[in-house]
């Protein structure tokens, strides 16, 4: 691909990414998309054959983006156990106390798409998701906890009710409270 | 109101629940509801200035079809807290495995309207999502259960939890993780 080509290409993805994030698949139009790229509809139309491939390619950088987040995370994460899940935690309220909080991308598009379980976005969230709660029980594997899996896909729980009942309630102590929870089910010394 | 145009209303009311629930909100044309209904466009505006306040009056059927449901719930729920809890989270995997499932319909309308703070459907909503946790707080109560408001959260963080990733992953076992990890959280034994 020509370099001009890929950076209109990763133009219109950026766009596609922000509106999708702000408005959800089906409000956020392609006449929207294309006018925030700065590009016309025919130029979007020679890039993506439709709307749903668009979705698939925002996707696919979204999770992408996701998984460099995480390893930051990662890195810069505590090692202790306790002070690792209040990590997890405090940096999910302060993302949901920003103006635009919106709860996880991925959930919000499987859930506007719930009806069709072979869209290729719903695959890619799914991936995503697994992803997420694998790296959880490595991580508390490390941390000799019993039963890493099983806390893991208990934590992921509580971290996807977090971000649902932040935004429904608009207040982030959900997380405060979902960290709590979290710390009493992966203590192994009980 | 005459009883006619009260029936047209409830019916229209019935159509757009159903297609809501189905394809979301953005995706769920004013025609489509019509024709479901088995009326005019005409009629249906007849009966409600905007697709918003359909969706208004939508919720506010369903808020209250669940209230009804929760009030069922509770009337044959066992009374021991254990059972409780499992016959709580079974009949949300029950529920997870039929075919339409598409999780909370409550919480799928925030996601779509998740840069809409003040439409009407956030504020029935958040209201019934409250109801629900003061409900859990008054049962685990009755249970004799510690801080039974902060465990009820807890609870209600799984719960919104395991509807989000069955959904994800049209996987009915996450309710079953969240059932131990809600029946380890209000333990008070230990």
């Amino acid at each position: 691909m020509r370099r001009d080509k890929l950076h209109t290409r990763q133009n219109i993805v950026e766009a596609a990414h922000q509106l999708f994030y702000r408005q959800g698949y089906a409000r956020a139009s392609v006449d929207a998309i294309a006018a925030r790229a700065k590009i016309t509809k025919r130029t979007l139309y020679s890039h993506f054959r439709s709307k749903d491939d668009l979705l698939a390619a925002v996707l696919a950088r979204h999770s992408e983006l996701q998984m460099t987040q995480i390893r930051e995370i990662d890195q810069r994460m505590p090692t202790k156990l306790e002070a690792m899940i209040d990590s997890l935690f405090s940096q999910m309220a302060e993302w949901a106390g920003k103006p635009r909080y919106s709860g996880s991308g991925l959930t919000r598009v499987v859930m506007e798409l719930a009806d069709l379980p072979g869209h290729p976005a719903r695959a890619i969230a799914r991936g995503s998701k697994a992803t997420t709660e694998n790296w959880l029980a490595q991580r508390l594997a490390r941390n000799a906890v019993p039963e890493a899996k099983k806390r893991a896909r208990e934590v992921m729980l509580l971290i996807e009710g977090a971000a649902a009942l932040m935004l429904i309630h608009g207040d982030h102590t959900y997380a405060n409270a979902a960290a709590r929870a979290a710390k009493r089910l992966v203590d192994h010394s009980n």
